[in-house]
């Protein structure tokens, strides 16, 4: 074995990976500019230099390479609220608001609630990509990819909701079955409100000529943050043990 | 002019009518069957037994047959929450459970809010059609669909909203625009668990093999109604004047 075939051989599993890096730059360049729906498999192929079927060697399908995008925005997303709910003030048991008394798995105030929906708001907001990501995956990424890429991704989306929720429940009086149904629905409200709050251009010019008919065109943050501090209000209150008064 | 003239042209609009309506029908129902991201502008008119070019007389694009669909889906689920709402119990003023007072655009109770919650879910559990158009609507149906569609279906979406909030603030402790939102956000809640508790092939395959990883793939009811529910409970507490205590 000559020492130019042990360096090609060695070079491969390295030259692999950086072709798959460049697949996911490419892509990821591409749903920014033209959003995910918008690009096509030809497209990447032509991005990044390669035919479609040498791209296909390394994603079984389009959606599979913007499923493995997916997982790495999960990721990223997690490491994000991890750094900024560290920065938040509030934790459990401490008194989150004027008048509002909340221990650990006990109810939180609007204080702290809005603190978490401003931190898992603008955690989304950063994001666009994650969103444009969020706002096709059920009803299109999902649909036309194989068991081991739907498995590698479901595995990464569940870890990264379970330990949101236990980070939620440690900062505020959420149980960790709490915080992982909040950051559930914060995330699939951003890929929700995503397309709403970025119309066509024939939405674009009816709200224009009538402006009533943008009601159903909210604006993305505040509505996102909106959604996320009422449901984070809300869940501690339908617990069964929540039997408490409200006084106006 | 003869009798014939008048009664062909007569019959014209008429003609024109039952077919716009029979194109509708088989939509729906391939839709019904194979979903509506299944079902293409051919396979509608082979249905009703046209062109397509004759069909694109009717509507302009696939996706405008659509969004006329969820025009009259709009109208049905909001003559039905009607109905569906006056059979509630509590109103505004009255005591919605123990130890709870809510007055006219004051804080409901768990068992007002629970109530309603369970009225909005019924209302979309039962419009299977709706949910799945609702799920594609931003991201694909408005994508490709003429100036004049987009303003007939959003002003009827828009009124139906509209409608709905006001149904509810008049039955409950919310106002009229926590209403309006609750409605949206219920409407668009459904839409984005639709797909998510129904998934592809290779998704329930993967949840038989990993029941843990189906903790991403919540039953459509109880979640539906679990997040509307929190919803109410939480967006009365976000009112600037929302000053109380919460007593555990």
């Amino acid at each position: 074995m000559s020492s130019t075939q042990n360096f090609a051989r060695a070079r491969r599993p390295e030259h692999k990976q950086q072709r798959r890096e460049a697949i996911l730059a490419a892509a990821a360049d591409l749903a920014r500019r033209e959003g995910v729906q918008g690009v096509t498999l030809a497209a990447v192929a032509a991005a990044v230099g390669l035919a479609k079927s040498n791209v296909l060697r390394y994603f079984g399908t389009r959606e599979e390479i913007y499923l493995a995008l997916m997982m790495q925005e999960w990721q990223e997303w997690t490491e994000e609220i991890a750094a900024r709910l560290d920065g938040m003030v509030a934790g459990p048991g401490e008194v989150a608001g004027p008048g509002e008394v909340a221990g650990p798995g006990e109810l939180a105030g609007p204080g702290e609630t809005g603190e978490l929906a401003a931190v898992l708001a603008g955690s989304l907001v950063g994001r666009p990509l994650f969103c444009d990501l969020q706002s096709v995956l059920a009803t299109s990424l999902e649909q036309n990819v194989g068991l081991e890429a739907a498995r590698g991704y479901k595995r990464v989306a569940v870890g990264s909701l379970d330990r949101a929720g236990r980070m939620i429940a440690a900062r505020t009086g959420l149980t960790p079955t709490e915080g992982f149904e909040l950051a559930a629905a914060a995330t699939t409200f951003a890929g929700m409100l995503w397309p709403v709050a970025h119309p066509a251009a024939v939405l674009r010019a009816l709200y224009e000529q009538e402006p009533a008919l943008a009601r159903v065109c909210p604006p993305f943050r505040p509505t996102l943050e909106r959604l996320i501090h009422g449901l984070a209000e809300g869940l501690p209150r339908l617990r069964p043990s929540a039997n408490r008064r409200v006084v106006s």
